[in-house]
């Protein structure tokens, strides 16, 4: 039994089950509010909705067999619609690969991408399940700040004036998770131009993107540059149980992430990728059904946000309420939340402490909030066990 | 871009897109019977239940959710039930880790049991895709061949006694693909004895156990060491659409597999789950549709078998129909199977040829021969027109 490898110990270092997920099995208590979580909402998913389009799916049996592992083929042809619409180009389905929900997207170009050693520049906080995946890839990483605008894209170019030459930059430019801002227009087009005159590959994970309030987020980086790949999913505007990914990259970036899905898992599943066709080419249904997911996640997020300020005032500051699942809140006072975090617990609140998505710098007083999953009483509610918490450790 | 990496170029070299697939796209034409295929039969794949199952289903919105890791517990509890009574002993559930179809656990495992360089015993000849996971991870592949009662288990036994040091062993112990044979009982406890000797990990992939014809195929390899990591699915009792698959392995394998599953695409589909254990709990309706498949596959698999040696008499040697989804037929004569598919294809029938499945001997005289999507008289008509091309070749 070899379970002691040396390789097998290199793996798993980098992917330490994440501090995310041990919490999540301490809040899940009933007394305790969680804004711990880093869920959509099950109460908004369109249950019947999927249950109709199962049944009007099944009614051929092709749903049923092995499908291609590209995806299903009216799947991708919907895709390579909306990403044209989307990045503002013509899109060949060629260029649209369905995968497990985006993690796997993530997972399959680190393998096909980077060589170990390789050098890849994440932003700090970090998206974790990114993180995990550049680890057990073996890249050297290196972490550029957010900050209002999003990713900081003047110190990465400082890096590579400084001789460093990524492989890959990853970024989520939208509502980012945990950090809650929005890479600016320009920005944006200057981290294209920087990725053409560098010759490294952007990935625009994008699973928030859709999820707005006030007004859509700016055109993707991906609309600047061939050299983007974008990434999305349906899980945070239909369900997760899809388990409906994608990646929208060259043709024959595609082809080596096709012969690396063979033997990852053969295919995906045509039933599901069948349904979410349904969903996605429904679009007035699809429209109405957005707009329901916004206004819920926007009134949560403005109540989460108010609370904050009404009940903190200077105390805490906290990212403004444009979209995405969740707000990043820092204690201007030097209150650390990983210490608060017992304390929070004991007055019936959950969240997850700035530190466990910190790359270089640790966030010792930032947390993140998640306002998906509840209602603005309660996140009312939460803000006022939090400040009792804050006070009591003060 | 740096698509033309070394390491990436190596990756990919084991995992040439199968000679398998580019067939399956030369067959499709309407005008050929293909017995090349390595599917099951769609039409005896049960939507209307799966209809059901689907809307009984998502009356919970749990199950559209994220899920475990692991996978959705109903589903994980009902596999340890199955699993605890085919090995015969109590599997917790902690020793069951559902994957996307059994190739997703074949490819984690690979992962967490092999070190580049590692050595993997596989049958000759093989199954493709276990073939293409081990190469990709950097295995040394030696094969065993194959006779009438499976794995050669004395030329393993052989190679031990050369000092060879497998960290695992593939085999598919039930109705081989390609090879139709299956694991004599004394053969299984003499394999799983070596396993326990010599430190080796036995990966015993059955996807066609259920499939059998007159008589069920004998206990697990699994039932005589704990050293056995069983793997399976529902892909050819259900559908492939519900991408179900599961091993069942000690609890520290589980683990390094689920810290893999997280950074590979983080979790299954608790739709497709629950859907699964709607149906594999509905033992009665399970029973008698599972019968149903056998009693086609075994008609179908007897009326191939008698055109074949009906028509061919001793020009061709075929193994018995006793379960599964193939027939492998050997040319006595030295006719190549390979030089005579063109032939065979004007003709209208195709097949695999033996040496797509080939590890060290070439298997020149031999093919795979799938009955499961074709009738009786078709596949009869399928002989028919082997014969004729075989005529028009000699």
């Amino acid at each position: 039994m070899s379970l002691t490898s040396p390789a097998l110990a290199g793996k798993l270092a980098g992917l330490q089950s994440s501090a995310i997920r041990d919490l999540l099995k301490l809040t899940a208590r009933p007394e305790i509010i969680s804004l711990a979580g880093g869920l959509p909402d099950a109460a908004l998913m369109p249950g019947e909705r999927i249950a109709a389009a199962a049944e009007a799916a099944l009614r051929d049996p092709a749903v049923l067999q092995y499908t291609e592992s590209p995806g299903w083929p009216a799947l991708r042809a919907v895709i390579a619609e909306r990403a044209s619409a989307k990045i503002g180009r013509s899109v060949p389905v060629g260029e649209v690969f369905i995968t497990h929900g985006s993690q796997q997207a993530l997972s399959l170009l680190a393998e096909v991408l980077l060589d170990p050693g390789a050098l890849v520049v994440v932003e700090d906080p970090a998206y974790v399940g990114a993180l995990q995946v550049f680890r057990a890839a073996g890249a050297r990483i290196v972490a550029v700040p957010l900050d209002a605008d999003g990713l900081r894209v003047d110190v990465l170019e400082e890096l590579l004036a400084a001789g460093e030459r990524p492989a890959v930059v990853h970024t989520v430019a939208n509502f980012h998770n945990p950090g809650g801002v929005t890479l600016a227009p320009e920005r944006r087009r200057r981290l294209a131009e920087l990725a053409e005159a560098h010759g490294f590959w952007v990935i625009e994970d994008d699973p928030y993107g859709e999820l707005w309030f006030d007004q859509p987020a700016p055109a993707p980086v991906a609309s600047y540059s061939p050299q983007v790949i974008r990434l999305s999913s349906v899980s945070k505007i239909l369900a997760p149980a899809l388990r409906v990914g994608w990646l929208i990259a060259p043709e024959k970036v595609c082809r080596a992430v096709e012969l690396l899905k063979q033997g990852a898992d053969l295919c995906g599943s045509a039933l599901t990728h069948q349904i979410t066709t349904d969903l996605l080419t429904d679009t007035d249904w699809l429209t109405a059904h957005v707009d329901t997911i916004r206004a819920a996640y926007g009134t949560r997020a403005r109540a989460l946000v108010a609370a904050l300020r009404t009940t903190f005032a200077d105390r805490v500051h906290c990212t403004d309420p444009t979209g995405g699942m969740f707000i990043w809140a820092d204690f201007t006072d030097g209150t650390n939340a990983s210490t608060l975090l017992p304390t929070a617990l004991e007055a019936g609140v959950a969240y997850v402490p700035g530190a466990a998505f910190a790359v270089t710098d640790a966030y010792q007083t930032s947390m993140r909030l998640c306002f998906t999953t509840s209602d603005e009483p309660t996140l009312t509610e939460a803000v006022h066990r939090l400040a009792r918490a804050a006070t009591t450790s003060a």
